[in-house]
């Protein structure tokens, strides 16, 4: 299996200068009016027609007209937009923005308060959760959708497989997608939190695939052994760095090897610690990431760290696929015995 | 009384380029850790010493060591630390975030749910009060020490007068200063929240000016004639804007006039609207400001819009002082007859 080595996200506009305080400033003001104009479904009739009337607008969503002119200011800052008489249209960073917008919705919405009080909760006791897990799972579904989905899908390609588990599998959207792309497999998600276990076997209902996605309530750290017989794929998406410190990790991969005896691939998406937050082209996401796991006393494991767990576990790691989020790729892990000049990590992973 | 008309903070680091998506994000990251590190007492002990131990400091301050590190991080991509192994000391733009940390503890201490929740509030009632006016007002104690009070100094050594009121007093800071500078005098706080007026009573006891300082708990827009006599000079920082609508403001600033038939001088301080919000080079505090306060449903007044009330009222116009915050001045009324010829705002307006 090929491993790609483009990593589009990281230095796409880097101009190697430091932002200065006024930029960083209007920097929190701007991706604030980003994040809601998402929210607000301004960014769609952006996208979607040749301009939106404010007033309009606004009358139409129930929404106040000064925030929505304030919000509108912010972009056009930013030159996201521009603004004719009471018309705004899409200016020349509109694109910008739009590709990004999950990335602000995340950071201002899902870890606002975090954000906001990060003095006060770096005393506080690291499992003070201070995040809006909805919205920071529909900010995931628009960067996934952008950023992960193509490169899954690819390395889904080379894949041989007929029945798929996803580890920690939300909403079962990732389920879903590939039940409907491959109607002859058989598929199942393992949930720990009940609430995401209902929202998932709704949505498993609602695309009409139940007869071929069943969603387990279970957790994926402690699964008992042969429990999950006649599954040829595992994956799972973002929650590799939960199952740290690296004992519990290794305990956790090595259960879920024995849980699913048939599993011949393991796909671990996640992303990893850049070791480069202090750079001035730090790519769009990754501060953030690092930044807000740190407050919630959450280790991001490094590329290298991976290495060494994954040599600790019945895993081998036989490719390296990265997604276009900044520092994060899918970890290719097989049963297969190890080749002894096999490709590893190290070939296809961004310096 | 001269007119100034350097604005320093407007284009200090104006390079016309617009921030991207990515810088964006970054912004607001850093953001809440310049807010976090002023908080923290970081900044002060970057400032004052050499460097900081990163797990020294976190010990001695209570606070996971973890978070810190995520703090410095984030300076440091904006160049305003230099991280040596354990230890930590300014950077090349230390003094650029020093300077401006009340601005950013302003907006995201005091403003952060309204930052995270805008697209929410956007459509909620304008009067639903997510600011922290606490963090507030710790802020301004720090930008208005820097960028006011000289500025106001100035224009109080061109004034004579011997007894002066602070209209929205707040903590009584403003008096206190001018109570120790000028014990001969006699000084009023007038202040509306009684939060506020006990804060302002305890402060003043505690510096030992109560022979000379009172506080009274009134409404200033609701001032019986005649209320307070025998004070020379009244003054009133940032609540302006509060006073509008015009009708409103324009009946406030008379009720004012009456309340204080011997004040021959009223310094009304406040920022006013910039209308350059799109602008690459809006400078720092006029973005966040002008967003926040469109989200409150608050109107802000142009320096044109000012100049037309003022004329509505028994106050004469008679000088600008530009504060060393954006956008902002202090507005010198007198119960002079109009001049023919005298200066006016336009003179030392920023265009």
């Amino acid at each position: 299996m090929s491993t790609q080595t483009s990593f589009s996200h990281t230095t796409a506009d880097a101009r190697g200068s430091r932002l200065t305080a006024r930029e960083a400033f209007n920097g929190a003001v701007a991706s604030s009016a980003i994040a809601a104009a998402f929210d607000l479904g301004l960014l769609r009739e952006l996208a979607d027609g040749p301009f939106v009337e404010v007033e309009e607008f606004a009358a139409r969503h129930g929404v106040r007209v000064a925030p929505v002119r304030a919000i509108v200011a912010a972009l056009a800052h930013l030159d996201a937009v521009s603004c004719m008489d009471t018309q705004v249209s899409r200016g020349p960073a509109f694109e910008d923005v739009w590709e990004n917008k999950g990335y602000f919705l995340w950071l201002v919405g899902g870890y606002g308060r975090m954000l906001s009080e990060a003095g006060v909760l770096a005393a506080a006791d690291p499992s003070t959760s201070v995040r809006d897990g909805g919205v920071i799972a529909r900010a995931g579904k628009d960067y996934g959708a952008q950023f992960v989905d193509p490169r899954f899908d690819a390395v889904l390609d080379e894949c041989e497989f007929t029945t798929a588990a996803d580890l920690g599998c939300g909403s079962a959207n990732r389920l879903i997608r590939l039940a409907l792309a491959r109607p002859a497999g058989r598929y199942l998600g393992v949930e720990v939190n009940p609430a995401a276990v209902e929202v998932a076997r709704a949505a498993v209902r609602a695309a009409g695939v139940e007869d071929r996605v069943e969603i387990v309530h279970e957790d994926i750290s402690r699964l008992a052994a042969d429990r999950f017989a006649g599954y040829d794929l595992v994956f799972s998406f973002f929650l590799g760095h939960d199952l740290w410190p690296a004992d519990d990790c290794v305990r956790a991969l090595t259960g879920i090897r024995a849980a699913f005896p048939d599993a011949r691939t393991f796909l671990l998406a996640d992303t990893y610690r850049s070791e480069r937050l202090t750079h001035p082209d730090t790519p769009i996401f990754t501060l953030g990431f690092e930044y807000t796991h740190a407050m919630m006393g959450q280790h991001i494991p490094s590329i290298e760290e991976w290495r060494t767990l994954f040599a600790k576990t019945p895993w081998n790691l036989t490719g390296f696929h990265p997604l276009d989020i900044a520092y994060s790729a899918i970890f290719e892990l097989t049963t297969a015995p190890r080749l002894p000049h096999s490709r590893t990590a190290g070939s296809g992973s961004p310096a």
